[in-house]
């Protein structure tokens, strides 16, 4: 199935304990885009950069495979971003956030991505969301993340977004925040009950779980012994859990939870570097690799008590 | 095979936002063994009350299944522990301690036990832990739990404890700080490095890793839609956990994956209500439910990438 990401392309810089990176590459659509290469391509980009946006990005975006038809290229600076990590990576502190031209993004889909089967709106305004939305002819599955600013400040417009999308893929604060809702499973059903089929919630090194009318289902975050930068982490999930869906070409259960496991890979992956430098020497084999992983971390078989 | 466990056993107050109970049946031996009698029988718990315990809790024990020949009956007040929960029930405060007939507690092992083949040592005085190895002949398996405070105070002891035991059952911080280390996938490698086979990380709503020397395997905790009370549901943990393999008569590999989703089972259901009064209720055929509700909650199939 044809797979479409509408987000940020950005640049980031990036401070841990250990090391400070400038200008890296960065953005929501940009994780999303790449960890979802590795299972489909083309992945079909709508985002805006400017025009100090660095040509070796936009190579590494094409050997990715992915289209580049809805990127726009806009006079003035890409949307930049700078952060500060504690010590252990469990949380962040934004120093500086310039929206450049992003501050007018205004998404225009090219007339051949009005048919995408699968969309994932990433964390941009809502009206913005709802405006690509109106572009695409008859998505099969469309999902989308927000953020605590849109929670806060848009709050109407959010609702409105939510009516139409059949997956919200968010993290765990954010989920109890729209809710208004501490414990997880009361939250995940107060979000179903605005629209969503299914609610993925992100919990960091804790995993993720898929909720839907049906059940839940439980990932947990891959034991990793090295973590440089969570930045993104969120975006590859997203990309991996889409872009599975996509070369499945199917929404059945089954693929749903390969999905939310192949999240979890992608999303394990990209913490491992900083930016999306790990993208850059992962190849198929090594997803696949960890997908297996989990199978072994996870797995255990049922056995009737005596 | 036969299970042992050494510890508190103790009577609480509990306080979270929608109610307090006073004087209630704790101490983590209270939750280890009547949560592994849901799976094995009987449990051996050796520990010590005052003359204050309610007859009420000995019937429990035993209506339970669980053999009291080695529970000490000491002359004055039963251990007693009181917290207070925060509004979410993440974190706790300890507002009042008092030993008791628990400050000169010398664990004695009737004859009988002395050949116990699992052994669990619950959280008390590393040197006391000592002893009771000191009193067992050839147990199979010895896991053991600690705290904050014997780490801190006495890590000498600890030391040679842990130079003893198979598996240790420890929660996330306290693996931690044991280890020095933040990120648990080496604290976990620093601390088997220190004489246990396996480390059980418990970590609450984020469920339970296993490591040992070939692997790491991981269980979410349950998600729960009311959560009452969370004292204990690290040793109802630890009961599931050690009850499985007794009543496998096995440590295979696959046996003890199946007790550490049968421990994340039982600490599920403890926290369902204050106390140890979810156990009251409770059947073995809930127990085989849970256990099968953790199968859809986290197993998937594996299909190969085209």
């Amino acid at each position: 199935m044809s797979l479409l990401v509408v987000g940020s392309v950005a640049l980031d810089g990036v401070e841990t304990q250990s090391a400070v990176r400038e200008r890296v590459l960065g953005g929501a659509a940009s994780f999303f885009s790449v960890a979802a290469s590795f299972l489909t391509t083309p992945v079909r980009l709508v985002a805006v950069v400017g025009d100090d946006f660095p040509a070796e990005h936009l190579a590494f975006f094409r050997e990715r495979g992915i289209d580049l038809a809805g990127l726009e290229r806009a006079r003035g600076p890409t949307f930049y971003w700078r952060g500060r990590y504690s010590a252990d990576l469990s949380s962040r502190k934004t120093l500086d956030t310039q929206l450049g031209v992003f501050e007018h993004f205004r998404p225009q889909l090219p007339d051949a991505y009005r048919d995408a089967e699968l969309v994932f709106l990433a964390n941009i305004h809502p009206s913005l969301q709802l405006e690509v939305l109106d572009q695409v002819r008859q998505p099969r599955l469309v999902a989308c993340d927000t953020m605590n600013f849109w929670i806060e400040r848009t709050p109407a417009e959010l609702r409105r977004t939510l009516a139409r999308v059949h997956v919200l893929v968010i993290n765990d604060e954010e989920a109890r925040q729209l809710a208004g809702e501490h414990n997880l499973v009361r939250a995940a059903r107060a979000i179903l009950s605005q629209g969503p089929h299914s609610v993925i919630v992100k919990r960091g090194d804790a995993g993720a779980l898929l909720f839907h009318e049906h059940g839940v289902f439980a990932v947990p975050a891959f034991p990793l012994e090295r973590v440089v930068d969570p930045t993104g982490a969120g975006d590859s999930f997203a990309g991996g859990f889409m872009g599975y869906l996509a070369r499945a070409g199917s929404l059945a259960p089954e693929d749903v939870r390969r999905a939310m496991i192949y999240g979890s890979v992608l999303a394990s992956y990209s913490v491992e570097d900083f930016s999306l430098d790990r993208f850059r020497s992962l190849t198929a084999a090594d997803v696949y690799a960890r997908f297996r992983a989990f199978k072994a971390l996870t797995q255990f078989e049922d056995i009737a008590l005596a």
